[in-house]
């Protein structure tokens, strides 16, 4: 799989409230899907729906233990979505900064022909 | 709106590469909707669909300077799905801990009863 496809699954998962509920929960802990169930109040197809979108993107895995399925989360997706968007934040910060240093340099050089002008009267 | 429904738009937004890529592009300065259009050599409604779904989620605004628009990145929508994320992150790293923790005292102790069952004999 494309590392940008992943992505887009990943940021496809996180884009429902429900969804990243499920997430919380689990960051917290493994749960059974019978757990997360009672949690949401939710049908089991709807909940079995936002699971398999969610394993999809490989954001949790399942593990039968004894007769119960066991919910986890997986960390990395998300810290490769995290990695994604502190790039951007970070080309967007510099881009600032080179804002704010042409600004100075603008300002100091109207300051100095201001001097300059000053100094010929 | 709600935070969660802004943030379900954005995550919606970031889940696919075109749409990412245009972010990317204007993370490193704005630009006009034709030199976007340019550098994706894609159709006028395509191009206008996705900034419009970026322009939904808050990721970017238009401005009209002259006869042109130009489009900006939004950093405060990109910052709130970086927090949501890290949320997550330090929750499941806290949990991590916790287990190790336990891990370490239940290896003790193991330890401990060997210890004594040695002294013991």
């Amino acid at each position: 799989m494309r590392a940008t496809d992943r992505l887009s699954l990943v940021f496809a998962a996180l884009a429902d409230p429900t969804r990243r509920e499920i997430l919380s929960r689990l960051s917290r802990g493994t749960a059974t899907v019978g757990e997360v169930a009672v949690d949401f109040v939710m049908s089991a197809p709807a909940i079995s729906q936002h699971l398999k979108v969610l394993e999809g993107a490989g954001l949790i895995t399942r593990t039968a233990r004894a007769q119960w399925r066991t919910l986890s989360l997986q960390a990395e997706p998300l810290d490769e979505a995290n990695a994604w968007v502190e790039e951007q934040r970070r080309a967007w910060n510099l881009r600032l900064d080179a804002l704010d240093d042409h600004l100075a340099a603008k300002k100091k050089s109207i300051s100095e022909d201001h001097d300059s002008q000053e100094a010929e009267r």
